[in-house]
């Protein structure tokens, strides 16, 4: 008989101070209450019994060796994909559904974080439906849908990162044969990263330097098999292998790729926006731009991703420090939970307020995403640079400041937060890892300041700009005075941001007119860019933030829209507190009215710390997907770190055998 | 015969730029010639063929289980203590051969972080030197320093933390036998985290409440045997173990320990500080503070860690940043070196020169802690209190910084960084470790907060204070004028700093007068208390980097003494740009002059480039040391990556064996 689950008796009377209903928040959150029993309903097969103990099984995966846990993680991989199929067998396969949170948190539970096949289906499987023609699509999908075939995406290369002309592996045409020739000239040319290439994929959409008639085209995709479907031996002329360990992403197989002068049929270009006819001819099909989409599609999913592990890792913090009780203020009373310290409020509650921000400014993004996807169908891609330019800056901001919130999480756990088993120090290596790729922080942001520069540009001419940056237009008729209220707030951040912007250009321009070429005098203010892109991401979020959070609580009940207007109060100031110096400078703000902001934003936390868990509640995280031995539900914090010491193989014996090999003689004066 | 070492030529031509010595810049960072050259004896001793090829041989670490990963730490802990034994052999055993920075950065070479061994002689021995009285160090010093025995020092416990006095394992002296009983009541009293204590010590420093009489006399330190020396099982009524993985501090051992009524003699007390006499008669013998030596003692040796690690991160970075190319801003040029990105320079610069701030402030801190010693020993702890608060604020602060500024070292590596063998994510979970063990940022900063309010409110008595905070004083006679110079800035620092105290002390009395208690009160204020620390913190080290600097290259050449004080003018003109919204508050700081410093800065950017590979060479980290594939001295970056990656045991066969047991019928479709 199992033995009745005790729940900590502090989470118990936290939840009975909870004065709003956790399930309604939990159905905002997700979209609705169909898609929380969707999610409920994918969740209840996948944490089934049997799943659970294969997961399961064996000591804590980060005690084995690097290959023992890949090999568990295809074991695994391979389990969760055949429930995978189920679920998608019973509907379309669009890229909705390959994207969907809900089928990522679950694969979650069971590989901690990336799977070796998750390349396969959100990027070679999608690079084919993006830039495949029917022909290529209908013979390459069913195999790869039903996983008959594995493969990866090999863009990066061990010197070339982001910027894609400088890639050096190259595919040059052969019309005697009709093949084109795939080779890695150099050493810095080999691919490098590409998750599931190490040791799993037996195929790769290869991007690489398109040769024909002696003429170069720049990049295309190719796809290329790279081992044996019965022996999964690498083919001739194929060198491929893991890349070493890593800070994070150790399940998910990242691989290096080199060719030597490898042949593939002509068919296996992706021929959607480009081709190559059979006598070698180059046919350019459609815009350039047109090929974005995976690209928009992978920041977009990232920023719900961003926010999904933020929700996680403030979960734990949250439900650990109502459990967790430390010094004595008060002689006569007993230690206090450290929740009810303000300092410890202070790094967690702009945690809370952030996953919410992220989350419905990532159901935003995907809205407009969707929008343009519809549009880019017609042939319209008008609205693409705004998206490109937002999903830029989003990925960047989002991933960013997860990042940053997850580790406050980490430092408000102490030494306990430092146990892999709190988990939050994996959280931290999977955030900082999706922060790097699909494109760098920096870079991202300078993508985006392309962008606004025009944008600035456009209304400089009196032309009518993006919904995004129209206050670029607006703030000059809005007035200089500081208003307090939140949407005067929202306002100050987009005048800050016009001022960061427009300090921006005259910079740029400052140095055009001593004689320098514009991109060098870019280059030069690329700081400031960087700080305009920021204050423009910045004002993004809050707006989306705060007008989603308007119109999803209309008609929530009292209690909800309260507790969802408080924590986006609090976002809200929190910023406008973390950039005073700016306000100062910018926007009309005096001394009280920091004073006064500041106050606010201490009300705020007091008003938010009866809620505190069941605000991490509604985020309806299950134990299986937390995996925390902090953060569980019934938070049994010490029992659960106890036991899962226990199960640690040095622990299995009670002197380790480098005792005698080493130390004892070493004590003894004999080494 | 081995291949001839081929430099790379962007880093060639780097060195070939360098305007200034490096060997007169290392001489100055290691605090002298002679002691820079006792360092490279130590390091060529340490880093011979032979002992090199013990520590390295076998598959790269990170790839092995946690249990080989122990074994193979054990292995080179004795190997590295027979040497350390031999250094010290050589010279008088003191804290200060002990807390050696230089012995300290050659075991990083073998262990990649801390050794099993290490709280044995960082806690074990110098709390028996600290707290023992005479016949008690000569009863366990001998043993101990000779590593007969091998200790841990058990003070934290699974329940708790930074809080002493709430410590629950109990030491009960029983006069009959003349025994103290130690035990642990509860699940959540046991010792948890000590270093070394999960597989490794025989012997414990265990800090327990001490009964005698019937009466709780405090926690008291006990020297406990927790293992058989000949078998080492754990003794009778002894749980131990280790407390499972963490995200750094890998090869540390860190155990958990409980007691079941464990019963060891009475002179096991170290009694230096309070004893119990044999009827169970309790007499305090010295001041309370006299015990925070070892603790003072600790945190200065992280301010000199979180230095040098960071230094090892900047070299790594800059290096890389050297070597890599990437975008093609100019059609007609090549790549360029990332290093020549303004952005880049504005995130590695400002870390070079925080290890310049940090390096020369442990220094002068160090410098500080020997003269309270000494004062000590003559019973003076009148200088303790500035210590203790001095040395828990920069703790704090430098640790924190560190780690921010190594993580944007990784971040400015781009995807490489991520790599284990980049070595940047090792570094920073290991800085991680240090910014929390050994007390919390906000409990540090909230120790010297109260230390900072009792000296403003002597200023307002009008008496004297001591000179970390005489500031407080002067500044009122200094003038509100904002002044570019650098002493300008610094002093400008001092008057924020002193308004952010003032401010939080008007916010406690605000609420003492409202009818609140003091400590209630306090609570309240802590948001603004940790900020005024912080101010106070970074106004300590702005000016005892500037006056450092100016003492150091008084006498040194023209050209070291301009890069050291362009860096230390970065360093101030950096801050003083993170806190313009400060220094618009509480100085009169104006528009233009923020515009000043953003020039200046920018300006400082450009010429501390072309020494930038300089700079890094000066700090003198060998390649055993720094175990980067992207900043050995050679920057054959690229090389390395793939010979690292060719050493994983993924890569030692073409086929997993995964794919036979699962992966290939899955894709068959029959799982």
């Amino acid at each position: 008989m199992a033995p009745e689950v005790v729940v900590n008796e502090d989470l118990l009377r936290e939840r009975k101070k909870c004065n709003f209903n956790i399930k309604e928040l939990t159905y905002i959150i997700d979209g609705g209450r169909e898609r929380t029993e969707d999610r409920r309903n994918i969740e209840s097969i996948a944490f089934k019994k049997e799943h659970l103990e294969v997961v399961n099984k064996g000591p804590p995966e980060e005690c084995l060796s690097l290959k023992e846990r890949y090999e568990k993680a295809i074991e695994k991989s391979c389990l969760f994909a055949v429930l995978f199929k189920n679920f998608v067998a019973a509907g379309d396969v669009d890229v909705e559904t390959i994207g969907s949170s809900f089928l990522r948190r679950t694969a979650d539970a069971y590989l901690n974080e990336q799977s070796p096949f998750a390349v396969h289906l959100g990027m070679f499987v999608t690079t084919i439906l993006g830039q495949g023609t029917p022909d290529q699509q209908a013979e390459w999908l069913p195999s790869a849908l039903d996983m008959q075939i594995v493969g990866t995406y090999a863009q990066t290369e061990l010197g070339h990162g982001t910027f894609i002309r400088g890639l050096e592996t190259t595919a040059t045409y052969d019309p005697e044969t009709e093949q084109f020739v795939l080779h890695t000239p150099t050493l810095s040319a080999h691919k490098w990263w590409p998750g599931g290439l190490g040791k799993t994929a037996n195929h790769a959409v290869v991007i690489a330097q398109l040769y024909t008639k002696g003429e170069c085209h720049g990049t295309q995709p190719f796809i290329v098999q790279i081992r044996d479907r019965q022996t999964h031996m690498p083919l001739p002329g194929i060198r491929v292998g893991e890349i070493g360990p890593r800070m994070g992403y150790i399940n998910a197989d990242n691989g290096f790729l080199g060719f030597d002068h490898v042949r593939i049929p002509r068919e296996n270009m992706l021929m959607k926006n480009a081709q190559v006819l059979k006598d070698g001819t180059y046919v350019k099909k459609s815009h350039k731009k047109m090929t974005y989409g995976t690209m928009v599609f992978i920041r977009v999913i990232l920023v719900s991703d961003a926010a999904f592990n933020l929700a996680k890792a403030v979960t734990i913090a949250v439900r650990y420090s109502a459990v967790r009780r430390q010094c004595q203020p008060n002689p006569d009373a007993p230690e206090p939970q450290i929740l009810d310290y303000i300092t410890q409020q202070h790094k967690l509650f702009i945690g809370i307020a952030t996953a919410h921000a992220l989350q419905l400014t990532s159901a935003w993004l995907w809205t407009t995403f969707a929008a343009v996807q519809a549009d880019m169908r017609e042939g319209n891609v008008d609205n693409l640079p705004e998206l490109h330019a937002l999903s830029s800056c989003l990925k960047a901001l989002s991933t960013s400041d997860s990042l940053v919130l997850i580790e406050q999480c980490r430092f408000a756990c102490g030494g306990h937060g430092y146990m892999l088993s709190s988990r939050l120090p994996t959280l931290y290596g999977y955030v900082a890892g999706i922060r790097t790729n699909e494109g760098d922080y920096t870079i991202l942001m300078l993508q985006c300041a392309r962008f606004l520069v025009k944008a600035f540009e456009q209304t400089e001419a009196g032309n009518s700009v993006s919904p995004t940056v129209s206050y670029l237009s607006h703030t000059a008729s809005m007035g200089g005075c500081w208003d307090l209220t939140l949407e005067g707030i929202v306002s100050s951040f987009q005048r800050l941001a016009k001022g960061k912007i427009s300090a921006a250009v005259t910079s740029i321009r400052r140095r055009v007119e001593s004689g320098m070429s514009y991109e060098d005098a870019w280059q030069l203010s690329t700081i400031q860019l960087v700080a305009a892109a920021e204050a423009h991401c910045r004002a993004v979020i809050c707006s989306a933030y705060w007008s989603e959070t308007q119109r999803l609580t209309a008609s929530s009940s009292a209690n909800v829209r309260a507790v969802m207007q408080q924590l986006a109060s609090l976002y809200i100031t929190y910023w406008a507190l973390e950039r005073t110096g700016d306000l100062l400078r910018y926007c009309s703000i005096s001394e009280n009215d920091i004073v006064s902001l500041q106050q606010r934003y201490e009300e705020l936390l007091a008003l938010i710390r009866p809620n505190a868990v069941g605000l991490v509640d509604a985020f309806d995280i299950t134990d299986e997907i937390l995996q925390s031995t902090l953060g569980a539900y019934d938070g049994r914090v010490y029992e659960r770190l106890m036991a899962e010491a226990e199960k640690t193989p040095l622990n299995s014996e009670p002197v380790n055998k480098s005792f005698h090999t080493h130390f004892k003689r070493f004590m003894q004066g004999k080494l």
